[in-house]
């Protein structure tokens, strides 16, 4: 049936954000989980400063897309977004300052200018910015096509690009507003159990189904992170990646299989910091519809398992980093007096 | 090196244009072009109008992406682009209705609301509308999924979705500033030929590198199509897709092969009306980047032909619809008058 | 290290096998069956006798691959290998009927001449031929490329020929004996278990790494079946096999996944007789060597689970066709005297 | 219909080849070549003897398949193929010294014990062995699972195993004969010319379509190399190999595409000593029939191109190695005498 005209009473969509810039992922154990990072997924190192060093798959334009810190314990360190002009910038963060959650700017990062930081409800930081540094590559990784960020490396998994982050939060809807309001994320999909409470939720910014996810944290710690996902050309890949993993005794905790959920074709691997991390297929799946309506999981249709009918593992709802037992006096745990 | 600010010159895009919604292609063999696309390419039928049948990818969200019409020759009947708002929709009819090249409104088409249409420098007729109709699938078509529009054919290729389409101009330094100032489209790669004429533009208004493109007619006719896309997931499908239309008799006018510009892996064929069709991987490049600078390619560079070394073969850049001799008093060439 | 020479301690090896010609395969629900098959796998109906209809993959040079055959239960009717030449026949008959296992010769079957057939250990039916009918594609199922047996379908699953069966059998290793003193068959992995109990066995004839499969039947229930499996070209078909079952409504067991023992990427489903039935990659894997020696996977290896971790499921051990009620007296159970 | 009975009327096959052992390319780059072949091929150095560096594929079950030799030209030194037994060996040197073609036995060469060698009718040098030394990975090369002979490597194209060479050739017929008579190979598809002469032949002795080939050399210059070909395990890996061949600046003669003639899917470059080398997938294409009738193409079959229609390029007749100038007297040419 065709639709009534609704001109009028729509709202216009806030598009101030462009996408996922990079995720800062701490790591106790920096030396095997940079070794892991470079050797096995075959990322580039493109910087290094303090305990930070910076790494980027192929095809990321930025400077870099995952900032890793050795820290005492794993996790998230901050997830940063990038503004799609200095004027949305300055939107976002005049919104956020009202917000009650705002840190206050960041100076001096590498690769990047000005970041305003904040916390979202269940503590994790989340920081945007304009200013970026495009990546430019260095004689021996200069691509044969100019249309391409860097050469492809031909070494272990050669993940493509950053895709999305999942964090785990103990209030799902929460965060949910907070990064529909403030930020102007779309929710595309979501998990709402039997009594309503929301369960999980998958966001985006752009026109992937997905730019970050948050799922709820069985153990009730707040702040916590789930996985980093990078993004590979074909499901095939994600196969080769299997293999490669088992080769090089990195441990499988669930897949290749695909989700129900976004109809991901995922593979989860733990690396040596303890941090999950995902190689997805990027595929050809887009939002492409400005009013997308929300898909809403049931209790009983994620009672059926993945897509292919794999059941989804317990480690799944509860392993996050860093460990419960660590996660008091992180970054993320101060968030708790704020919220 | 560090980017210097650039807060307040830095002019906001114009981000009224969601995506590319459905292309009207003309045909003078309507019953063989609708088995093409049914039997082979695996589209659904999902309405029919006057001298019309409309087509569907399983993955298209509205109800159609292709309206095949009857005709005395080939070619593009129109393009359609969805905005992103009733308000986006209304400014860029504010722009167009002062560009002097607005058409008029059009009402009751099948499956969206109002249209405005307009034509482009050279000719070719393109409408934007805000209203729309999504598919719902009947019970035989209705997915596994929920957050899927259709079921997977598997029949033939199985085209995915729309992913964009190639008209060919005369004049498209014209065009592309047309588009980049009344629609708010961003220019992603281009031709520039020694001389400094624009020989072939890519052009966005989502993520996805571009949406359409346009290239130049070697034979100065004004309004004719080059070529439709649709998606598949990945280049191994575009290899398979090649066994079906050998096993079919399509004709197949070159690849599979990987464009240099843009990357695309690409298939060619005419559909029995004549046009050109063409399958590509959506693949997972992506332009995220809300600054893109264009890439632009050479006399020099393009002459090395495409991405593997395959020489561009010349019917590319004179095959076009509908044939030269067929152009004049077609609806694209009524343009003449209005450029 | 260098070998010593071993010229004539060398036993040479029976090559009088030439490959598995086709299964049949019992069913209680014929009609659905058959549309499974046809619908579903994408498989070609290429003749009808009896209570049988026979059926094929696109590259299956003989006749017909697989004998549907109605029956009370389900279950495997027979298993047929064509020998190497007439010569090689009548070597094996006349080994066979010093066997104590050789039923006789079976006439007038569609598409092969004359067969023998014997019972093995475990009294599954076994028979071997060498007068066979090539598939002659009419003009509709004709291939574009003349060294391919008929087009390829582009209809569901596309399955591409057959590849190997499993049996369930009580007592592995009498067997494994029987498959290779009688038959000639060459082991090349194989399971056993710490107390030397062989709990599973793959044997070939060709230079697949397998042609057939036994595994213990834990239900101690003697000629039962455990699967047919047809190949398909790559990992990413059966991954859309795993797609479209999905969409048919068809039981998926376990998988897409890789297996440890012989590193088949498979894929299992019920038939609508309640027969599994694989779908895995040909792939490139193949045992060239004259001297394979077998692989022996121990207790400890099994309990790792498949290659990527995926544990074996219990089903995998116990659902065997025909049931275990249904097994006494069944066509599988002494089929011979009645047919 | 349905064949008559053949019994007694059909010659046993000879089936005392098992396969292609390894070949022997001379390159006059030999430090260059090398690095082709590990650095961007993906192979493993297993060993260095005189003026040879051996190399090998992951899934290559000898300790190497390939053998690059220095030398002041590019070409075949020779090529190997392992008996089936060593009564087999014993036959085909009892043939081969009755052929006038024999050359004598070669002894110490690494990795396989004595060989017989012969010329064929066009001066390739061939090799026949039975004991061979098989692949023991050092730790850091062990693979995760047993049943695969070395750890996949994740470098590069990863290329599995040597899967056949092609030879030119001025007589393809006396070829032909010779293989057929003297070692049993059976042929599976050539080209025959309308005047009768046969200009390529497709030789097997396993399951594989074909373990070598001989195309006409349309310079008429006897004994040249036309090309090796390394296995993949899928089309899209072929793909990616075109893409790491282009980042690596290695000539792409032709190709990805898929050949009309044995559907194989192809890409060849030359390394760079000038030798031509094929990537291919292995595919699930098998010939499994004993009886297989041979695929005769002919000129105006020929004429169509290559199976998508791509026309097949100059080069591919006249481009072999050693270069025209340099064949005469070259090691290739009469290599028996001074090795």
């Amino acid at each position: 049936m065709r639709q009534e005209p609704v001109v009028g009473v729509v709202r216009e969509p806030i598009l101030d954000i462009a996408h996922l810039g990079h995720v800062e992922m701490l790591t106790p154990k920096p030396e095997e989980s940079l070794r892991f990072f470079v050797d096995v997924l075959g990322m580039t190192e493109s910087g290094r400063q303090g305990q930070s060093v910076y790494l980027r798959g192929w095809d990321d334009y930025e400077r870099y897309s995952l900032k890793l810190t050795a820290s005492r314990s794993s996790g998230l360190g901050h997830a940063a977004f990038r503004a799609r002009s200095p004027q949305a910038l300055q939107r976002r963060v005049a919104a956020l300052e009202g917000s009650g959650r705002g840190i206050g700017w960041h100076e001096g990062e590498l690769g990047h200018g000005p970041a305003y930081q904040c916390r979202d409800p269940d503590g994790h930081v989340i920081e945007i910015y304009y200013e970026t540094e495009w990546f430019e590559a260095p004689q021996a990784l200069r691509p044969a096509l100019k249309n391409q960020a860097q050469r492809f490396p031909a070494r272990g998994v050669n993940v493509r690009r950053l895709d999305h982050f999942n964090g785990l939060a103990v209030d799902i809807r929460a965060n949910r507003i907070f990064f529909e309001d403030y930020l102007g994320f779309r929710l595309t999909e979501q998990i709402v159990l039997d009594d309503g409470t929301e369960a999980g939720m998958w966001m985006t910014c752009t026109n992937k189904s997905y730019d970050f996810a948050y799922t709820h944290d069985h153990t009730d710690t707040p702040g916590r992170f789930h996985h980093v996902t990078y993004a590979l050309d074909s499901r095939e890949e994600i196969l080769r990646a299997a293999d490669i993993f088992l080769e090089n005794g990195v441990f499988i905790e669930t897949g290749p299989h695909k989700h129900a959920v976004q109809q991901t074709f995922f593979l989860y691997v733990y690396e040596p910091g303890g941090n999950r991390v995902e190689v997805a297929n990027a595929g050809a799946r887009l939002v492409l519809a400005p009013d997308w309506k929300p898909i809403v999981w049931t209790e009983a249709e994620r009672r059926k398992g993945q897509a292919w009918g794999l059941k989804t593992i317990e480690s799944f709802h509860t392993h996050g980093t860093p460990p419960v037992a660590e996660a008091s006096g992180t970054d993320a745990a101060q968030a708790a007096p704020r919220r």
